[in-house]
């Protein structure tokens, strides 16, 4: 074929042709943090907040496909509608919203209807749903409890909605930091809409509210006006005892409850979903307002990866406190293990850590700054990898002293050679660089 | 359990509560149209533009899942990363993005590097990114050859970028239009930044480009500044003669690509992806920058999805061509019967259409106003749905006599039958009220 083609000059993009947050420096802490463990393959992760891979099998997403077209022909549905049904566009809010709902009120003791449910692209898009909806212009702010998950900032960010951090404190939310939070929100002349916070042992806290912090904080929240997003991936990794959730315990639709199915589900199928029941003017909810951002954005959640979703949930009778026994255990015994293991090996107290009763992670308190400098010699030196807290926070303390292990995606093994690494790395830099 | 919940005041979210493009004029018309749909579920549907199931079968998504393995194990993955790469969080750009590079080689021509590809969910996620990226401030505008798709004008109005429509005319892009337009932009403030168009029978006008219009574009292009958006899901379904994408002619990157596999692969993954080799300031591609966005949307695209995509993929050599060949005798089969149907119907003049060679799409000139109440009366009195053609402009002329039939998703008894009911409207809607 002759070469038709023109040959202009061709252009760079600079920064001031992009969009400003690309450029942001907590982005760019984010690629580092991937860009480090990307390096150092080989490293121990205590990194890495992704699930326990032990038991994963992709035999299992034949059987739940099977089991969920299974569940269509019980329904009625004949091999075309199946057909249709798994591999055309699909319905907005989702096709597996009355298993959501069943679960939600089997695991939870929420009873929500399943059409104020959307089911998305997992929790991400689900923030930003919610986020995108609830700013009418730029006087709209988020509240969120902190240090935090950066996934909520990162969402407030692309919808160009300030952040105002809360302190956690010792209670997981800190009521009287929030009031002073909203009222200097206020004062600024923002209009404070909602607080995000992850009630069940929060990333990276690992902190969990008590039920009386809970009522606490929702007649907070009306008084001042505030809806709630609360998060739940790690609800169901307790230690044997269970706190209802916000949602469970809302009766005025004040919580709009994020869910996941990363953590319990499958996160291969990136599919979570939003429980939005708040009524709009003109009789709608909130979460059919939000299918119309969703059109917008990603049409619809892959039919394919709900069936996968909705075969898991329907095998374990919609109970994913029954689907994930093994996975709750692997995580308590990882739980134990590190705790007991900093225990045995930081025993003078120049080392200090939370006690979170469950979840993914622990926060340790350490006699040097853990900085990104730290981290990569940590990396390169050690074969261990970990995260510095100043990551998870809005102000990004430049004097953190504070580390968060994960300790979910490892072996009882690898979590013995990676706290015997942790401790050698400790021991340098507790020496200083003149040792 | 003792009823601990609180009973505060349920408020109502109101319009003014909530992001304002929800009351959106357009956002409600595209409500009304699914809306009515829903409605009629038995009436011919001329209005989707969703592909065609008769070839449909959910056995696919297990023969495509298990391809997928096996190309893993290929590549030297033992079973343990399989399940990993499959089940768990995955690389933001994607894991199928060699495939998707091998294809665009094989049946377009375009030659691009895998690290320039952002795989997603679907194209409108791609959009998205775009645009999201493009913009640095309210004073950046995106330019799009109308009528057109809606989803890039939502997906525009998420970022809140404004949009100037550019007139097709008989070329498929008005390139004195497209001056003009760039004008009018910059003396009111504005800087466009790119141009959004279908150049392979475009959604809903059936518009190709010819070569020679192409190259006029890229040069208009660089001249005016701009980028150009080449999105194209009808490629492949055209007369016989295939014309080289922009893309494929593109020799400076001026060109983003946007793909779907929701018509040649399977919508149900809901999998499509975006080529931004564009070179961005200090040496990164502009896919780069559209990751750090994706990963706070939806993190990653699942990789589940992409595995079935990949596994069709794999299975006709990474050809679509090969992939389609039934579907796309389907639609030109279907085309024909749409084109033939008409003249039979209508020959006296009075009704007139377009002749597009290829696509989905046939758009019909009638001798009354073609609005939304005459659509809701043709599917409750006739059984027949289409498309007013004002859904696609964002002027939406309210004087329209033109309508969309879409031709994709119907079999030819099926064609017939709805030519038929159509007939019967338009008799009835040319007599008048008072016949």
């Amino acid at each position: 074929m002759t070469d038709l083609r023109v040959r202009p000059t061709e252009q760079t993009l600079t920064s001031s042709d992009l969009y400003a947050a690309l450029s942001d420096p907590a982005l760019e802490s984010m690629n580092f943090l991937n860009e480090v463990a990307g390096r150092y393959p080989a490293a121990i992760s205590f990194a890495a907040g992704r699930p326990y891979e032990e038991f994963f099998s992709a035999d299992d997403v034949h059987r739940y496909l099977d089991r969920f077209r299974e569940h269509l022909r019980e329904r009625g549905y004949d091999e075309r509608r199946i057909n249709t049904t798994l591999l055309q566009y699909g319905r907005t809010k989702g096709i597996i919203a009355d298993l959501v709902a069943r679960n939600l009120a089997l695991d939870e003791g929420i009873e929500v209807d399943a059409e104020s449910i959307v089911v998305t692209v997992g929790c991400q898009e689900a923030m930003y749903l919610v986020l995108r909806a609830l700013r009418t212009g730029d006087r709209d702010a988020l509240l969120v409890v902190s240090p935090n998950y950066v996934g909520i900032t990162g969402a407030a960010q692309l919808v160009d909605m300030p952040v105002v951090p809360v302190r956690d404190g010792p209670d997981g939310v800190d009521l009287d930091d929030l009031r002073a939070a909203v009222a200097r929100t206020r004062s600024s002349g923002l209009r404070p809409r909602a607080l995000y916070l992850v009630p069940d042992y929060a990333n990276p806290s690992g902190a969990r509210l008590t039920v009386d912090t809970r009522l606490r904080l929702l007649a907070a929240a009306e008084e001042h006006g505030l809806l709630l997003l609360e998060d739940n991936p790690y609800g169901l990794f307790h230690d044997g005892t269970r706190i209802p959730t916000l949602k469970a315990l809302d009766s005025a639709r004040q919580v709009i409850y994020l869910g996941s199915f990363a953590k319990t589900g499958m996160p291969g199928a990136r599919v979570g979903y939003v429980v939005a029941d708040q009524a709009v003017h003109g009789g709608a909810r909130l979460a059919d307002e939000l299918a119309k951002i969703k059109s917008m954005l990603t049409v619809n959640t892959s039919p394919l990866a709900q069936a996968v979703i909705g075969g898991k949930l329907l095998t374990y009778g919609c109970s994913l406190v029954a689907a994930n026994e093994r996975e709750a255990a692997a995580y308590r015994r990882n739980l134990a293990a590190v705790l007991d293991g900093l225990a045995a090996r930081f025993p003078d107290g120049d080392v200090t850590w939370n006690a979170p009763t469950g979840g993914f992670f622990v926060v340790l308190t350490v006699p040097f700054e853990a900085d990104d400098a730290l981290l990569e010699y940590s990396a390169r030196r050690h074969g261990v990898l970990w995260t510095p807290m100043r990551h998870f926070s809005a102000d990004r303390d430049p004097a953190g002293r504070q580390i968060r292990l994960s300790v979910s995606l490892l072996t009882p093994a690898q979590i013995e050679t990676g706290l015997d690494r942790l401790a050698a790395l400790f021991a340098e830099a507790t020496a200083g660089p003149a040792a």
